[in-house]
């Protein structure tokens, strides 16, 4: 493999990168020493930055520098943080990325409006961008993004869930933005109406195979490089991907034990190391990366509607990377 | 007084008000039963709807009868329930306009999730006004309701806080929507720049006495008209406008009083009444009307760079109801 084939998007635009997070820090409110506090503790606790990095590199295929997509990078990263600060008031979780969550460092309360805060932030943003088009594929992306959330409060506890009802959580919950990031970027680069179509279809299906191997994580018994901490869907008893296809797959005793740990959250100090034996049982890790692996073929098949160029590798990169964040 | 100025702006617009009914009931997802279920609880505990009653006033008063307004009305409206559905999870509120609050009856999780899904829908409903600008004046209201409430905590039990950050409070979390409503009325209705920054000043300082008047309810005694528990605001020791007003006025042992009540929230049976004492002592409800009389003078004085017509009496008396709600 090639040099040019190796590399990152993250080196791509270690650049454009530094421009967003000038961004980020510019459009907090300095004369509110919390949100200050708050905004300085994620871009401390920072993730990988995929979301804002595909708008940056969609816009880049079509060769489109300027300062736009840099812009709704800063949205797409705003929307996203603002949905962490809300999912970890609504899931009373302790920590994120090994880093304690702002909820509980400066209370819900907090929380909840520095998320409102960043969300109404990401509009105004887009609003300098100029293009009603791309924003409006953002605002129906955060409508499905608490639309999926909702759901998925309603799947929750049940190793029963149909496997669609599972699809349309992960699509809404975290699919759409993924979608709409890459789609946002090719809006305001002028990009034709089946190339918008194909960059959300891009980042859609990154998405689904990226949360997907997120719920794999969960069950691999060894340390995570993500900062997840192993076992945590299951002590919280999550319908994940791997729970479903488990369940299916479950003789009478399993499933009595699959309602008793996943359902009535009755779980003994064994009861990880025993759902994993069932796991290995079935090969449900392995079904599940061979679902994953077919979203990332339907993602890299739509890279074809756009023209040779340097940027096109690293987005195959990144494909086939999220397949592998649990080696 | 003649029919004419003595009609309200409820009635003017009862027929627009049902077209924001129906966006509304359109506009909440029904295949998620909980969040259709909240937005029905909402609807049925419906306040005085003034904000988007504002917004198409504003458009009526430039002849603009179109579906633009009535998208705006409604997403104005959806800001503000967000709002009201983070504020009851940041405040722990048990009810609301004499309604249980949704975080009550379905917990802190559906309320900010259903919060975030209306905020969602609110800017894709702007998107279908095709008006930036509009949208704009929006985001950035949004930004600044949850900088007040920022604001609001940073203050909260604290009675010797200084009146300009009561303002800035109070500006921020209520006075700023009031504002876009009606400039972003005027907006889409292709206002002048004098009159979208004219009808700005109307509904701001509507909003800052409306917030005075809400203020001053709490510390009237007698059963409230406007579904508010008296003596809440006093129980939960917020930093109101009478409160303020009152400490600047207090001697050495009234001042440890608010300080115990207010500050430590060591409350006594018969803390209110004598909280109540102090205030007409030095006629601080007087003082704090005539105030909201101030804002409501600049208020009126806007409304002269409108064309007469038959919806300026409507909004003329709206600047005096929101006077007399205590009575």
């Amino acid at each position: 493999m090639s040099n040019k084939q190796n590399i990152s998007l993250e080196n791509s635009f270690s650049e454009s990168l530094k421009k967003v997070d000038f961004e980020i820090f510019n459009r907090l409110d300095k004369t509110l020493p919390l949100l200050a506090k708050i905004g300085s503790h994620l871009i401390k606790a920072k993730g990988k930055r995929i979301r804002p990095i595909l708008t940056l590199a969609m816009a880049a295929q079509l060769n489109d520098f300027s300062k736009k997509p840099i812009l709704l990078a800063t949205a797409v990263e705003f929307i996203h943080t603002a949905t962490l600060l809300h999912d970890d008031v609504v899931d009373d979780s302790d920590f994120r990325r090994g880093v304690k969550t702002a909820n509980k460092v400066w209370g819900n309360e907090a929380s909840v409006l520095a998320g409102d805060f960043l969300f109404a932030q990401a509009f105004d943003l887009m609003v300098e961008t100029n293009s009603l088009e791309a924003l409006s594929s953002l605002a129906k992306a955060s409508c499905k993004i608490t639309q999926g959330e909702f759901m998925q409060m309603q799947i929750s506890n049940k190793p029963n869930t149909k496997i669609e009802d599972y699809y349309e959580v992960i699509g809404g919950k975290t699919a759409q933005l993924f979608g709409s990031a890459c789609e946002s970027g090719v809006i305001v680069a002028n990009g034709s109406k089946d190339q918008i179509k194909a960059a959300h279809t891009y980042g859609f299906n990154i998405g689904l195979a990226f949360q997907i191997i997120d719920d794999v994580i969960d069950y691999t018994m060894e340390k995570s490089i993500s900062g997840k901490n192993i076992g945590d869907d299951f002590k919280l008893g999550k319908t994940t991907l791997p729970i479903i296809l488990v369940w299916n797959k479950s003789n009478k005793k399993e499933k009595d034990f699959w309602m008793r740990t996943i359902n009535m959250l009755d779980q003994n100090e064994n009861d990880f190391e025993f759902a994993n034996n069932i796991m290995r049982k079935y090969k449900i890790i392995e079904e599940c990366k061979n679902i994953a692996n077919e979203f990332i073929k339907i993602s890299l098949s739509s890279l074809n509607l756009f023209p040779e160029n340097k940027y096109k590798y690293p987005l195959i990169n990144l494909a086939h990377e999220s397949l592998i964040r649990t080696k």
